[in-house]
């Protein structure tokens, strides 16, 4: 069937077409099947969708990035042909029936992701078939490799040190205090992190608010030449895009199977030319091991696998029942982090980061088995840290200058009062991270949330323990509403609601 | 935020509008996430697709039927704020977990599937962990029910009768010399049937070469009040629709899981009003059961289930080696159909029918245990199931006169010929499926294959094994150059392929 090249606009993948739906009859395809393209120029393998108005009968709808791959012109004549499924599909389906894969059948699938030739629900099929049916040891080194080769690799010239988090803790700004201790202490670390996907603020939207964190790979060699340490957003690297299009499926179904998690983290950090890492593994409530037995089982597969990549993994099993410090969203996080370096900041931040930064220091041979930590803090005491932070700060194209006040905070201002003397028994990870996300962080960098109190602090009755910030009026309400139902702090021995209400009868 | 609506036609899903890619940012939505949509006349729940261009900022993107839905007008102002995911998600997610689901839970599913309110990935988050969870009996028992209720009903005045295929078998035409057998021997039976997905043809495609097939229940009613039989296409009639929109799912990922197989089978038998059917379970290559072994467990478990759905289920697990009779394909289907009401046709194809249809006259009564197929053949020989097909050809809107001659077969024409003497050892249906399929079936309905041997035959070189008929001649290529590589029907002894080929040499 020859039909006419028009332009759409519309999302469902890269390599996608809209054909009219009689032109799909007469060539017996319906949406999700595949048809071959071919211009003068190039044929290739796209997915149909139908519709009965946008392209008509003679037409085929083209978006502007499968345009710039075809290099066709509107109007241009394109001859189209049923096709078969691609081969990757026959993977991912000898997957689902319980089935191990080999490395050539995992690349043709990651290469099939990055490439836009599965669609969303093929790409959901592997990756619901890791969840179920599960990888082992070669499979998951397999897809790691696979990860790391359809994507931009960096090299630096010597050892490079980096520290990730699996997650799930809100208010986890430790990296502000890590990377300038370790680039302080002579190490390399250039670290790339992510923004936040489900978290009320990722390390590049706390960074941001300091100083830009969009830098391509040269841009990084370049930053870290000069500082040693960099706090940039990994996203505009290209490093193991196959798992940025896996993330777009898994978030909407809310899975994140084991192996993928696994291959992730080592791809990003191998593509980014990553050594000698420290992982931070928290567990509990709201993250993403339940218990220490699942911890250890994921840092021993971890460790397992950057071996065969030959990186360094070292894996430190966090608390993660409540957040790291007092402040939790992308303003209050970094003025907290800032306050740090400059001698303040809460116990907990100091002990996770320094804690986290001595290893690093270890491993990197520049303190002895055992005195990282101690060392660590040195610098932090020092203000050596806070010097190396303003440096990482001016070469990012941020004020060196920055005070912890000049930090502009959400003015809308409600706060939640203690109803009853006694002691905080329990802080709730996950609605702190809603009440924050309803205050508008990440997206508002000055929303966000400060715990007065934490667990085991003492309170007496009208104490505030949660003050909410917000920049518009309207998302204050929201995340104060959102606050009084779901009371994130508990203080023992306080009535969580009365009954019946006032003036009401129990019927 | 306040939205002008704008018309749209993106086909992603009923319930989905389109966000100005700013605005999405601005509300803190992504694609898949859903929104809160309120004019002053309704309010529902949609979910995101986002586009650069199709809609300007300030707009949003309505297509038709949701138009209808929300009974808006165009440049009318939405309001338009965040929502969390529905109740039915959370359920998807307690089964991929592994859990058990409830009747209530299952249903909300179901409900929320046939409504639009989960997307195409959510809906094969729950085919698949059936898939790879499973479901007991009790959850396939709700499955099924949940199904009935969220489509139409039919109600006839007495016990219906039906047949059904779990299918795989190419040129299965049973059904159209079951219905008029049963009929003509006085029992209801409203044949409802589906077009092809995956095969040549379907029934309802078969059919449809001798007379119209869309009808709407009330239409069904006075079809068989006239005539007790009826051949029509199902998919007017909004019978189980949670079906047949798994299925838009199920297609590309090429997954059936048992579960949901039972629940459909039953719920659009329910859903019709039949009180009593048989099924016939092919077992081999190609079809849905690989061995007896799953066979069995497969009818024990939708006898249980249409039991506790008060319908009586009797199954008969069928050979599926190779075709039933002959012709493969809408038209030609049809004619060998109707040779065998007149008295010809082959031995398989009226075993197989009458062996069926003799079943559904013991379970009605008419005839004695272990006498019912005796007693269909009678009725076949004697004329009055070629009679009562006439009259069913007639109720419809065909004509009741149709010889074979006169049905219409693809012009052009190709064989495939025995390269040696010997006997046919093996027809492979999947390849005989391909080849009708590139022919042109199902849509051009004159085109397809006929099997002139079949396994055990006796062959001499240069017989015409296979002919192939197709309307368009570049179908017609495309099919005979699939058969030459294919190779469908193996006669003992014949050399697959020389090596190297003629005037090449062994490197």
């Amino acid at each position: 069937m020859n039909l006419n090249v028009k332009m759409v606009d519309i999302l469902t993948g890269l390599k996608v077409v809209l054909l009219n739906n009689s032109d799909a009859l007469n060539l017996g395809v319906r949406p999700h099947d595949r048809i071959k393209v071919k211009t003068h120029k190039r044929e290739l393998t796209a997915m149909v969708n139908v519709t009965d108005s946008y392209v008509n009968q003679g037409e085929i709808g083209i978006t502007p990035p499968l345009k710039k791959l075809f290099e066709c012109d509107i109007g241009e004549t394109m001859e189209v042909t049923t096709t078969s499924i691609p081969s990757s599909m026959e993977y991912i389906h000898k997957k689902m029936k319980g089935n191990s894969l080999n490395y050539n059948e995992i690349y043709a699938i990651i290469e099939d992701i990055v490439e836009g030739n599965l669609s969303e629900l093929e790409i959901a099929a592997f990756v619901l078939s890791q969840q179920f049916v599960g990888m082992n040891l070669d499979e998951i080194e397999h897809l790691t490799r696979s990860m790391v080769e359809t994507g931009e690799k960096i090299d630096f010239d010597e050892p490079a040190f980096d520290k990730h988090s699996t997650g799930g803790v809100p208010g986890n700004k430790v990296s502000l205090l890590i990377v300038p201790i370790v680039a302080a202490a002579g190490l390399l670390i250039p670290k790339t992190s992510s923004k936040a996907i489900t978290s009320p603020s990722g390390t590049a939207d706390t960074m941001e608010v300091l100083a830009p964190v969009s830098f391509n790979a040269e841009e990084l060699k370049e930053l870290v030449k000069k500082t040693r340490g960099a706090l940039i957003w990994g996203g505009a690297l290209n490093l193991a895009p196959a798992d940025d299009l896996t993330i777009q499926v898994e978030h909407p179904l809310r899975v994140d199977p084991v192996s993928q998690m696994i291959a992730s983290i080592i791809a990003k950090k191998i593509s980014v030319g990553v050594d000698n890492m420290v992982l931070d593994i928290p567990v509990g409530a709201g993250t993403k091991m339940e218990s220490m037995e699942d911890a250890e089982r994921f840092a021993n597969m971890i460790v397992e696998i950057s071996k065969r990549l030959k990186m360094a993994t070292y894996c430190a099993i966090t608390y993660a029942g409540q957040p790291v410090g007092h402040a939790v969203g992308p303003a209050l996080e970094a003025k907290e982090a800032l306050e740090a370096l400059m001698g303040g900041g809460p116990t907990s931040l100091i002990e996770k980061s320094t804690g986290l930064a001595g290893f690093l220091l270890e491993l990197g041979g520049v303190a002895p088995e055992n005195k990282g930590q101690d060392y660590a803090k040195e610098i932090l005491r020092s203000g050596k840290a806070l010097k190396k932070m303003r440096e990482i700060i001016e070469a990012q194209g941020g004020d060196p200058n920055v005070k912890p006040e000049d930090i502009p905070i959400g003015e809308h201002v409600a706060s939640l009062e203690a109803k009853a003397d006694g002691y905080v028994t329990n802080v709730d990870n996950k609605s702190i991270t809603k009440i924050a996300q309803a205050a508008g962080a990440p997206r508002d960098k000055g929303a966000g949330v400060v715990l007065n109190y934490k667990r085991g602090y003492k309170v007496s009755r009208g104490d505030k323990l949660l003050i909410i910030h917000a920049e518009k009026e309207n998302k204050l309400h929201e995340a104060t509403a959102l606050a009084t139902r779901t009371m994130p702090i508990i203080v023992e021995g306080m009535l969580l609601q009365k009954f019946p209400k006032f003036g009401g009868k129990v019927s």
